[in-house]
Parts: structure tokens; sequence; C-alpha cells
């Protein structure tokens, strides 16, 4: 019996042996693969048993009423949910007169392996039949990067116990497929029990499409696919169609040395305005050229797609197997959740599960664009661009809630807002700042003109507007912010939260800046010299609250006055076994919050001031996010207690490999995955770019021999080499690079290595009971 | 045409001439009667048109879920809302074979009067048919305040066209008559669509009862009517029933002289743990006992209750006919929500209507119990017996919420909380501090040993635990209560609310005292004298926040840091044009708060903070909750400002009867009619009894010649006349009464008189821009 962890460690790989049914839909997003647009969760081929059936692509949703047992003005009234759409994975088979399900008769072996240079998820099956025949499966499933809407499946059955079988493969489309709801609401869980209506279906050959569109949001999609199969003799082929069901049969005798072999192609298209046949006719066109590209070539460009990657994004780690898997993981799910989703959002679960409805928050901007910037700058270009196109959805939010410029969403999927509780949602005005930061970030570490002078422009232009009109002056002439939520979930509605004041004062005085630079878009975008004033007057006037008696800032005005938690004899996470008002008026946070201005506004903090804020906050954390781990250690890592950076980092690292917050099965936690990345790179290489130039403060805990990472930084490549007391910068492609050592200026053009050190950290602060992380060694 | 104002201005009663169609459901609210157990709205008797048919029978409630689209730990899971239970107030008329409905055919006069005195509705139809008839009805309708099960409608109708006419009257019992839902929630608009289930029906003669029970929260319910007739020849009657039907028919051939007339009897009951035969038998016992009362005592021993009540309460004004009438019908149904409501809530509507679901807050103790200590102090003892009897749930909401001690509900029937928005609801932990604030007025005005060691001690004891453990010291050893919910709702979840910490510090205060006086009652209770200390402590230690730069109290710490609303251009109430994380981040108050501190804490402020105080906040206030009024006009009058105190008196005063809310159809404001007599009494007649000993500080606005009102003061009776410079205190019953006159102690045995000034106000404050009261003259 195979216990948890589930997986080997290997450090290219991610493999399966056996297959345990008590972890299946865990498993099932471990082994989900996606390009951004298409997303397929690690669903065995026979559709059962199953975890939790999945299917998605980006953007498609069904809208549902939210509801309140007292109503608010300005609350949203529609909520919108991620759609499981047709089912193209599927392949079942029949065996004699037996169907094949792992829960009957006997698996004799299983194993799955996402591999994580080819792109592939690779599944070698030998079982028996309650009747006794053996045979074996392979199946290997991609999803390309390279044809954005294509996906395909190399699929072949053998008797292996000498004889002849007679065997049945249906391959299908199925269309609202069953699946648990995770609504309380039983409206919202109606509305997303069927939520497609069959508008067309297409058969030509061992070709079929699909058409529906979605219930109340109106939106058409297509499913299609196509089939390739290697002769064998006798075989019988024929495909039908039903209004939720396109089913391609394949029927014949096989032997050991005459497998059953074929390639089914799958395409799928969406589109709020397109017709029908151009819907159709878009899908059938994916098909075709899916199958004229054929199997081999799919599978070669994919791993050339990410030979490519890997060369500017992979991170080593010597002397911790585990974690040199589990960081490659992070690399290769977050590129999967952002390569081609061009223009829709990155969901706070990708597209590997329908947690958290699918939608996208702060999370994207702040942990997983970090990793992007610098390794596939496209995508977040691109993320960024989607921002952009949702301007109009949050100008309209912003005037609702009497402000100006642009209020972006706290959770959507389209655009608008989706939060129906404003405390924790609407209030956490400080993901149009981490929006606004990662459009800095990327234009830091690009110099994307064009970008700086539209899309940047604007989402900096309409932030700006936002924060100068939600925040205003003292009769002293300081600039304060009331009544918002920073990224702490355990408090909320609080005055000048030091995160959010920092992060709108950067927001402010870079749209300033850039305003300044492009004075004609500017000035089309409606922006005056007057209002590019009140930006940066609001920026230097902007308040910070110190408390000076324990010498550390309050996460928020006010808050180290409030009672400490008592931790004794709590059970986690909180927010289940306590209610908010308990939680928001207590000194406790679930995640980091003025930690995280540590690490993001870094610049406006003393080393001192760092080690203090960080001890202070570290007994008050209680980790119940995902956002922490990754976040503390980086500031573990830059203060100097380089074991407890490491004890995070693993956390952070083993997040969905090893389901330590037990909701894997609903998807992977994108922004600990990439968080793992910065844990790394921003962590233990200790990568700033607070002014638009890139520094390091290298560090290595003990038990790592080594720690190598690639980073872009415009347009070159850097590859940092991090041993015990040395650090080598080398250039990798690209012109020659300007870059930071421990404030010494350093110009690599080859390569340069220098020694590094790392300050007396002092004692170990302490973490809540219990909630130290685990040692890693 | 008749325009609104709809009724006439009279001492002892409210007219209305005429049939106003379009403000039927208002004119229901106003002319609904109850006991406190039974309410009647003042439907037709002929049952339509109906602005909003409604009977109640108080504590019957069905219970539905509460759903939120994000769920919070120790969120409420289910709603009680109040069932329009069996009406028996119908009796519709065929005359000849058209039916009576003054939709139809000419009204030719209509009137109805509700008589203050003598406690009836009467009405007054002349009517001609669409055929020509012309018919007069006369009604008159009690619900006793002496049988408390009972209500009588007395009706007649004849011809008046000099020719006999064939009628047949139909009286009737139906349940689950169709009501317009007043729920956005389909599913609790479907609970109570059809809320009663049938469980008998029982018929005798003239005698129905109806027995039904609550679907989801099992109450079972029995309502029985029984009928007199006088004879008139020929007269044929007959009764039957169905399953929500119980009717009565009587016909015959009518003469100018010989009209019908008949008494109808009704009777309720219900019960959640007794049998289906004891709750029919309780009610056809009821039925039985009004039958042999007869109508005629049924109606003299109403006018004795109420000439015994206006003997001991009666407020006078000479000089505004229009308040003087708002006043008495404000006492009469203040009296009519609590008279007989014995040990069950007082709603904020009373039984006048479905508003705010049949709820209970802490309106009942703070502005309607006010009222009935010093008149009907019977009814506060039974009220806050009611809050004793649902410590149970209280506890346990405690606990849930990690406290100790009792936390009260911020909306219930029956005891649990019902508010589904917590930040308004829970977080508003000041309920509990005005239950003992309840408590304490009733001891100081009663001296009731009984109710002190027993209700009182209780109340103060599970109140002070939970203060106690809400609250906190800091490092100098201030107590502090953070994130709570003051009285004003356009903040929330703030630290320090003034109100909040003074009423804590009182009930702390007052708890330690009742226990040390009942030591063993309290150790009963577990209470030790390490416990009493505590609470001591953290009275002397509560914190209450100051601005000294302004000089003025902030309603919270942080509060007058806040941004000032810019008023310019809102819509009213804000609170159905702006978010509500907009309404809290700024200066801007729903109702007074500080200032409810200054008047129920005065002892605690200077006269010059209550001045510098009350022209800060009133400069702030935007009154969009109907209790504002009162408050402001009680501190204007202490403060000086005699000419806004009436102005804001008449706006207290005439809420329901000028519909100033617009929302009177859903019930009267039954805080506000009872604030009206706070306005009165501790406005101009300035009475305090902060430290136990009864204290007055005359004023008179210059439009009144005098102002005359009763108080009750440890059993005996008070008459303060006050004119322009003089005062006149006088005992109407009772021993002797030492009271305080402007600081001058005095002995009242038979009459005293002595001149009062009042303070130089200074400059006069502004209110919001369009927010200033009406001026009354």
């Amino acid at each position: 019996m195979i216990t948890h962890p589930a997986f080997l460690v290997e450090p290219w790989g991610v493999t399966e042996e056996g297959l345990q049914l008590d972890l299946l839909a865990q498993s099932e997003s471990v082994f989900a693969l996606s390009n951004g647009h298409i997303g397929l969760r690690g669903n065995l081929d026979e559709g059962e048993p199953a975890g939790l059936p999945g299917t998605y692509v980006n953007g498609l949703f069904e809208t549902h009423p939210l509801p309140y047992a007292e109503a608010g003005y300005g609350y949203p009234e529609a909520g919108q949910t991620v759609v499981n759409v047709t089912n193209g994975k599927l392949i079942r088979l029949l065996v004699d007169d037996e169907p094949f399900d792992v829960r009957y008769g006997e698996l004799l072996s299983h194993r799955r392996t996402l591999d994580l240079r080819a792109g592939e998820l690779r599944r070698e099956v030998r079982w028996r039949s309650p009747s006794g025949r053996e045979i074996e499966v392979v199946s290997t499933r991609i999803v390309s990067f390279v044809q954005r809407s294509v996906a395909a499946i190399r699929f072949e059955v053998r008797p292996v116990d000498g004889r002849t079988l007679r065997v049945v493969a249906q391959s299908e489309l199925v269309a609202n497929e069953p699946t648990p709801s995770s609504h309380d609401d039983p409206r919202a869980a109606a509305a997303l029990r069927a939520p497609l209506i069959a508008e067309e279906q297409e058969l030509h050959g061992l070709r079929v499409v699909l058409v529906h569109r979605t219930r109340e949001s109106a939106l058409r999609m297509a499913a299609g696919m196509d089939h390739v199969v290697e002769d064998v003799d006798g075989l019988v082929t024929g495909a039908e169609t039903a209004p939720d069901l396109g089913r391609v049969w394949l029927t014949g005798e096989i032997g050991p040395d005459t497998p059953l072999r074929f390639t089914k192609f799958l395409a799928y298209g969406w589109s709020s305005e397109r017709s029908l046949p151009a819907v159709r006719d878009q899908v059938d066109a994916s098909v075709a050229a899916a199958r004229r590209t054929g199997w081999d070539e799919l599978a070669r460009s994919q791993r050339e797609f990410l030979d490519a990657y890997w060369e500017s994004a992979d991170v080593e780690l010597d002397g911790d197997g585990e974690l040199q898997q589990a960081v490659r993981f992070a690399l290769f799910h977050t590129l999967q959740a952002g390569a081609r989703a061009e223009r829709r959002a990155i969901p706070a679960k990708g597209l590997t599960g329908p947690g958290y409805d699918g939608h996208a928050f702060w999370d994207t901007e702040t942990f997983v664009l970090p990793l992007l910037t610098h390794t596939h700058p496209d995508a977040v270009r691109d993320a960024l661009r989607w921002r952009q196109s949702t301007l109009p959805a949050a100008r309209e939010r912003a005037e609702a809630l009497r402000l100006q410029g642009a209020a972006f969403p706290w959770r959507t999927i389209r655009g608008e807002e989706c939060s129906a509780y404003w405390p924790a949602g609407t209030a956490a005005f400080h993901v149009n700042a981490d929006i606004a930061d990662a459009a800095i970030r990327y234009l830091r570490a690009t110099g994307d003109e064009a970008f700086e002078a539209g899309t940047g422009l604007e989402l900096l232009v309409e932030t700006a507007r936002l924060w100068r009109s939600l925040g205003h002056h003292d009769h002293a002439g300081a600039f304060h912010i009331d009544g918002v939520t920073g990224p702490d979930e355990y408090s909320a509605v609080v005055d000048d939260n030091v995160y959010t004041n920092l992060m709108a004062e950067q927001n402010l005085r870079v749209a300033a800046d850039v305003a300044a630079r492009h004075p004609e878009p500017a000035r089309a975008l409606g922006v005056s010299e007057e209002e590019i004033a009140s930006w940066r007057d609001a920026a230097t006037d902007m308040h910070v609250p110190y408390d000076r008696r324990l010498g550390v800032h309050p996460q928020h005005q006010g808050f180290t006055h409030h009672e400490p938690l008592d931790f004794e004899g709590l059970e986690y996470p909180l927010l289940l076994h306590l209610p908010y008002f308990q939680l928001y008026r207590k000194q406790v946070l679930k995640q980091p919050d003025l930690v995280l201005a540590l690490f993001l506004r870094g610049d406006r903090f003393s080393a001192a001031e760092k080690a203090r804020d960080f001890a202070y906050y570290e007994a008050l954390t209680v980790r119940d996010s995902s956002l922490s781990a990754c976040v503390q250690a980086t500031i573990a890592a830059e203060v100097g207690h380089l074991e407890l950076a490491y004890d995070y980092f693993g956390e952070a690292a083993l997040m969905d490999l090893s389901d330590l917050e037990h909701n894997t099965r609903d998807g992977l936690h994108m922004a600990s995955l990439a968080g793992t990345w910065i844990a790394a790179v921003a962590g233990f290489g200790g990568m700033r770019a607070h002014r638009g130039e890139l520094a390091f403060h290298p560090r290595l805990p003990a038990a790592l021999a080594r720690l190598c990472f690639r980073v872009r930084w415009h347009g070159s490549g850097l590859k940092v080499t991090i041993t015990h007391t040395r650090a080598r910068y080398e250039l990798i492609h690209g012109d020659v690079l300007k870059i930071w050592h421990e404030g010494e200026e350093l110009s690599v053009d080859d390569a340069v290595e220098r020694s590094w050190s790392v300050p007396d950290p002092g004692p170990p602060p302490h973490q809540p009971a219990g909630r130290a992380p685990e040692r890693r060694h």
C-alpha cells in the first residue's frame, strides 16, 4: 500500500506509483494539464472513478444571483462561477464484455507521470478484468503550449495474456457531466447543475463538434475531436451524437503485437460575441490544424517550448531533492497557468480545479506575475492587458462606490466584482496598488516602452485616481487612507494600513512619473498637471503609523493597542472556529501584511526596523492562508534567520504536493507555487529591484550546498549561483547587465563572483503556539 | 379629495374623514389595535381593499434559512419572521346580490376614529351599491387590555334608502391569507407564503375554532370566534369550516329600524409546548369568557383601564394641538405594545405591522421602556423578565462568540440572534448594556427589591461578565473595548465607542453593587468577590477617548480624524445611495451616538462638554434613523437650543402620523413614538435620575404656553407643570417625594413651585445641508 506522500522524488517529473483512490481528487489537480486557455484535470481516461471531473476553458463562466439576508447598497448582485465544460478527455473501454474500471477486477500496476520537460501526462496501467483477461493501457496527454486551442491524447491498449481480445473503445465528448456542488446556496448550485444548453452537433467521419451556450451568461462554446487510428485488421469504427454527447467508437480484435492505437485531437473555443457558425467553424479548423500537425510534431514543439522555458527559468537546488522537484513543479504549473491565458485572467487555481469559483484575486499580480516577469514576461504583458480590458467594469465600480478612477474587483472572472462580503472584498482596495505594482515590476524588468505609454500608463493613472479619492489630508497635512482592508484577512476595515498606504504611495508616485514622461497619451486620458501634482503631493504626505513605545510599525492605526489573541487551545484555520468579530479586534494575522510591506516596499524600512517588525509579527501570524509561508521565508532570509526561511520555503513548496491545507482537491494554489520561486529567488537570492536596479543579497541555508537560478532582465539572461560564502553572476545571453551585490555595483558581461555575508539576526523569533513551520532537517 | 395629512387634529382621538385608498397601508398601522399579545391592523372589516392584511399574536413566528453568499463562523443560520395569523377581523357583506366593497358603487361617507380614551376603533360608512341601494355600516373594534386573549367587534348594518334589504353577513376566520412578501430571499418568501398547517376545526353553533401550527418552527396556535346576534325577524344563521376557513353566515331582510346587529368575540392562543386539545380548549374557554363578559362590559373595562393609564401618564401641551394629539397617540400606542406582552418581546413595530420581520431590538429597552417605567412599570418588569427568559440562548451565543456571560441578540423574536450582517448586528454589543440600563432605570424608579435580587441581578451579572470578557487592559492600565459597533449605524466595528464604554462602565459598576447587596443569590450565580472586584476595576479603568485639539469627544477612537462626508448633492437615506464602506470611513452619523451618551450618561459630562459635543455632532448627523429626533430634542433642550429642540420634538411626534420615513405602512415606529415622551419629559421636563434621584431642569419653547406631565416614582405620582419661567411639582398620589430642581433638593408632599432658567446656548448649531428639521413655527 502506498501512503502519503504520494509521489516519487525525482528531478524532472512527478510520478505516482499505484493509484490511491482516496487521493484521486488531489492527484487530478497535481496532474492537471493546461496552457492557460484550456485546462484538463488529471481525470482517468475512462472517466470513472473520479475525484472531481474537470475541463475548463479560461473565461467561460456561468452567472448566478448572490443572496443576502440583509442587502446593502452597492453589493454585487451576480456571482460568476467557472463552468466544467464539455469533457473531451474521455476514452472508455469495453474489454470483452466488461468495462475497464480500476475499481473492479484487479489493478496489477498503475503509474502516472507528469513530465516537466516534455509537458506530458503519461499513464501506464496493467489490469486484470473480473473474468481474468489482462490488458495494458498506455495513454499520453498533451495540452499544447504552441497550438493554444489544442489538446491531444495518444492512446494504446493491448492484451498481455498472450491471447487476442475483443475491445470497444468509446472516445467521447460529454457535456453537463454531473459534478459535486461546491455551493451552499441552492440557487447557485442549481444554476451550475447543467449550465450548458446544446445548440448544435456536427459529425463527419470520426470528427465531432458540439456547440453549447451557457444558460444565464449566454457564452457560446464549442468542443471538437477527431481521431487518427493506426491500422488494425478488421477494425470497425463509427460515430454518433446527441445534444450533450459526441461518441466515436472503435472495435476490433487485438493481439499482443497488434494493439489498438490511436490519437485523439481535441480543440476548444468560445466567444461572448461570435455567431454559432463562427465558433463551430473555429473549432473545426483547430481540430483540422491539430490533425495536420500530428502527434509527433505536437509533442516535439511542446518539448521545444519547455526547453526554452527551463533555459531561462530553471532553479537548481543541491542538497534537497524533494524541494528541487517541488520548485520545478511550481515553475511548470505557473507557466501552465499563464503561458497562453492571453488577455484572460490567471485564476487563483489556474485551470486546475473549480476552487474559489475559478476567480482571480490579487494573488495573480503579487505572487504569480513576479515569477513570470523574470522568466516569461510576455505572459505578464498579456495578464496586465487583461486587467486593462476590464477597465470599463472597474470604472463603473468606482463610480458606484463614489470614487474616482477604477476600482478593480476583489474576485472575478470577467472583471465585475463578485465578492459578497465587502469587509474582506471590496474594502481590500490594495488589489489596485498590487496591479499597479505588477505593471511597475514588468516595466522595470523589461523596459517595454510601448507598454509603458499604453497599458501601463492607463492602469497607473486610473489606480492613482482611485487612491487620491480614497484618501484625505488631515489638519496637519498628512494623507490618510481610512476604512480599508489590507492583505491580512483577520483584520478588516481599518485606518492607515501600512501595506496599503505604502503601495498606494508607490502607485501615486510612479503614476505621476509615467504620466509626466508620456504627456500626450496622459492628456488623452484627461490627466492635467494639477492632477499629477495632486498625486505627487498625496504620495509625499502619505502617513505611515509607527508605535514608538514598541519600536515597531503597527499593521494599521491602533493595531498594536489591540488585545493579543490567546492562542491556547485554538483550532486551525481560525476562521472556521472563531467569528470574524473576534479575529478583527485581536492582534492575530492570517497572513503577512506588514511583513509583505517589508518585502515589496523594502526601500522604506531600515534593516533594524525589518528585524524588529519581522519578529513582532512572527509571533502573531498563524499562516491560515497559503499566501503566508513564501513571504515569511523571504523576509526571514533577509533579516538572517536562514533556517527558519528554509522551513517556510519547504512549506510553500510542498503546499500542493503534500496537500498541506487539505484543499488541493479543488485545484492547485498558484500563488503558493509561484511563491516558492519568490522564496528561492527573492528570499535566498535576495533579489530586489526597488528603484529599477537589480540587486542581490545572497543567502543559503546550511542544508543546501548550492542554489542556482536564472532571471531575465531587459532581454538579457542572468544566471545566479550561490554557494556558501560565494555568489557567481553569469550572463547567459543578451547585453551586459548592471547589477548590485550587497550594495556594490557590478557590471556582468561574462561572469563575476563575490563573497557574501549574512547579518546577525539576533535571537530566533517565535510563532504562535503550535504554528511554527515544520523543521525541514 | 382629502390630502395628506390624513387625520383631523383633536385632543383625544385620531380621525380619518373619507378613505384614502393610496394611504390604506399607512392608516392600517395608525389604526392598529393591540394589547401587546394580540395585534389587529386596521384592515377594513370586509377584508378588501387592503394595504397589508395583518393579524399577529406576540411571539408566533416562522423560521427560514438565512442565506450567505460567503458564510462565516458563528453566522446565525435561521431567521425568525412574524407570521400573519388567522384573520378574525373579517366580516364580509352581500347587499342584495352585490358584495360590499368601497372600490365599487359609491362611497357616500367614510369615517374612522381611533378613540384614545375608549381604546376603540370606530368606523361609520355610508355606501351606495352599484345597483343603487344605500346602506350604513357601523363597526367598533376592541382588543381588550383586561382580557388578554380577547378581541371583539360590534357590527351593525342597515339600509338608509327607506326600503328593506336582503343582506348576508359572513363572519370569518381565514388562515394563510395571501400577503405581499417583504423578503428578497425567495426561500424566506416561500417559507412565509402559507406558513400555517391546519390541524383541527371545531364548530358548535356560531362558534368556530381553527387550530394550526407553523410549518418549520412548529408552534401551535388557535383562533376562535363566537357571535351574539340581536333578534331580527326571519334571520337565518349557519356555520361551516374548512382547513383554513371558519365561516358564520347571517342572512335576512333588514329595514332602517331593524338593522342586522351582532357582536363577534375573538380569542387567540398559542404554545410551543402544549398539546392540540390544550391549545384548542384554552381558546374555546377564552371565547366563552368573552361572551359571558359581553360587549358592554368589555368596553367599560377597556375605558377604565385607560382612565387609570391617562391619570398617571398623560402629557398636556398648550399651544400646539397637533403635537398634543401626537403625544397622546404615542402614549396610547406604546401602552398597546407593552401592556400585556407579558414575557414576550416588545417588537420595534409593536404588533402593528410586519416591519423588521417583527423583531425586537435595543429600541425597546432604550426608547420604549423609559416611558413605561414612569407610567406603567409592570410592563417593564415583564419585558425584562422576557429578556431573562432568553438567557439560555444568550449564554449559548456568548459561548459561540468565545465570550463570557450572555450576549443578547441584536434582533430576535424568541431570543436567538437573527441578524445576518454582523458588523451592524452581533458587533453592536451595546444592546447588552442597554438591557442592563433598562433594569437599572426600573430599579431606580420603583425600588422593586424582589426584582433586584432576581431578574435584575441575573441580567446585570451576565452582562457584566460579557463586558469583562469583551474588554482588555492596555499597558498603562486603561480598559478598552475594541471592535464593536455603537448606536450609530453609519460607523461599525470600532475601538472604544464612547457610548458603549460608558454604558458598559455603568453596567459593570451597578452589577458589582447589586451583587454585593445580594450576596446569596449572587453566589448562586457563581459570582465571587474576585469577580466583583474585576468588574469594579474594569469600570474604574474604562477608557473614554477625548480629542483635545477639537475639544470634543470622538464618537469612537479615531472618529474625529476621519474625513468629513461631503453632503453636497446626496440623496437620503444615505444607506440606499452610498455603500457601507463609504459611510463607515467618513464623519457622518445615521443617528445620535455620542449625543445619546450625553443623555443616558449625562453625569459623565460637564455642561460645557455637552454644548460643544452637541454642536459638533449636530453638523454630522443626517437622521436617517427614526431613533434620532427625540434624542437630539432632549440634548438640544438641555444645552438651551429650545426652538431646535421643539423642531425635533415635532419630528419625533409626527413620524407616523405624517409618515415622515415613508414606511409607516409596515408598522408604527414604537421607539420614535415613545421617544416623543422622552423629548417632552426628559427634554423639556429635563428629567434625569442618574444617581437614583429624580431631578428636573425645566425648559419650554416659545410656542408652548404650558407643558404638564405625570410620572411615577417609587409608587407615588408626580405631576409636573411647566410654564414660562415657572415649574410646579405636585404630588398626585402616594408618599412624599424628594426631587431636585436645578440642583436644589425639594420635598414634594403637596405642591412646590420654583422658577427656572435656561443657560445661554451660544450660536445655533447647524445640520448637514438640507437635513435641518422642519421648523414648527
